[in-house]
């Protein structure tokens, strides 16, 4: 059943879709007066909704659905710029099937691609696109917020986290293989989760060195090389099994 | 440092490179009389290598270097055909990085892509470059095999698995959650674990009445819905995590 996301501050009476969701709804899957659907109300709630008014976009909801679907963490990925276009979108889309809450991308030192001049509006307004259109398949409740910081330092201006990591290749070359499962044991329900991926070429030992002030812990991910957009995939998955399947 | 493929009877001695490596090493990474690379022989043993003449493509090698990068697990993938052309060469590429050791593509029933007339053999060409590439950029021994079979039944015709797991939504759905984890934690090194994953649209009940017959347990891979190209790569990631992290 085709899922979508509304804010309303009520939930009697008839609801006003937004104009994206009545086009999705009403043009694209041809949704008729009594067609029903989901409606993920307020980013908590899931509702079976009934289109009312095709013409007004109006629908009414029906009952309430019960809804496991987000992981125990909330799970913030920190991704160093890559190079390509096409790999932030894979991240974005990826980790949020896959569970994450929120997506920041940086600037890291060996990036080579720079969102400046304000390139950084289109861009994240593409990747929230992404990350809101993959939640809707992956019939998630909470749709990841992307943004884009200018420094690495920035990752911890807004908010605080309770398990901060960061996946250094060094980590597994020197045969670490427990921090990560060490970390996620310890975890509980609600905390939040910070990871930190570095672009293409990794991060350099000077800003491991900087985010061990911010008690950042290297984190191995296995014995092979990842590339910049598979380590976030890896981990996100990692967190799954530890937390929903083994638990 | 770059790392090559090679099949080689002997050890000793030049070594004649592969054109498509010359071309690598030479032409494109501009390598020169004495630059070092690493040579994995015969997927086995990796090697410290050097050039040793430009215009006939020969090398020598100087040592082993030790190399502990394979999953523990052979583990064979079985995807159903998915609809989009990205779709196989995502699931190959990071697959191969993951450490799958085998890529089978069949036809399901809700596969809407079909591979016939001799198509499949331009199409495994293609996947097998993309797999063989990804494998010496996750600095792996093993080139996973890419292969195509008709029907579902067939995926069994070749050789004989230790561990048979499908993924399956409706496991998700009815809460399942141990599967997975059972199985992993009896896993022993060296066995065969196969797992199969359906197109778009899921396999059917049909399909996996099929799969019981052939001692294929149902998983569960978390309570999100996860695309066709997602599910292997959290598969792949939680045997990583099970048997290189955790143990």
């Amino acid at each position: 059943m085709q899922r979508y996301f509304i804010s309303t501050p009520s939930t009697e009476g008839t609801i006003q879709l937004t104009p994206d969701t009545c086009h999705h709804l009403i043009d694209v899957m041809r949704a008729q007066v009594g067609t029903q659907f989901e409606l993920v109300v307020n980013h908590q709630n899931v509702y079976l909704a009934e289109l009312v008014d095709a013409n007004r976009g109006t629908a009414k909801l029906l009952e309430t659905i019960p809804n496991e679907v987000e992981l125990p963490l909330k799970v913030t990925l920190a991704c160093g710029l890559p190079k390509t276009k096409e790999k932030p979108e894979m991240i974005v889309q990826k980790a949020t099937e896959l569970g994450a809450h929120q997506i920041i991308f940086f600037e890291a030192q060996r990036s080579v691609s720079h969102w400046t001049n304000g390139k950084e509006v289109k861009k994240l307004a593409r990747l929230q696109k992404i990350a809101n259109a993959a939640a809707e398949q992956a019939h998630r409740i909470v749709q990841p917020r992307v943004t884009y910081v200018k420094k690495l330092e920035d990752v911890f201006g807004q908010q605080d986290f309770d398990i901060r990591l960061v996946a250094w290749e060094e980590s597994a070359k020197q045969g670490e293989t427990k921090a990560l499962v060490k970390n996620l044991q310890k975890a509980q329900a609600g905390q939040e989760l910070l990871a930190i991926f570095g672009p293409e070429g990794g991060l350099t030992q000077q800003e491991i060195d900087q985010l061990a002030t911010y008690q950042v812990e290297p984190v191995g991910l296995g014995p092979r090389i990842l590339r910049t957009e598979t380590a976030p995939l890896y981990l996100m998955s990692a967190i799954s099994y530890q937390l929903e399947l083994f638990k």
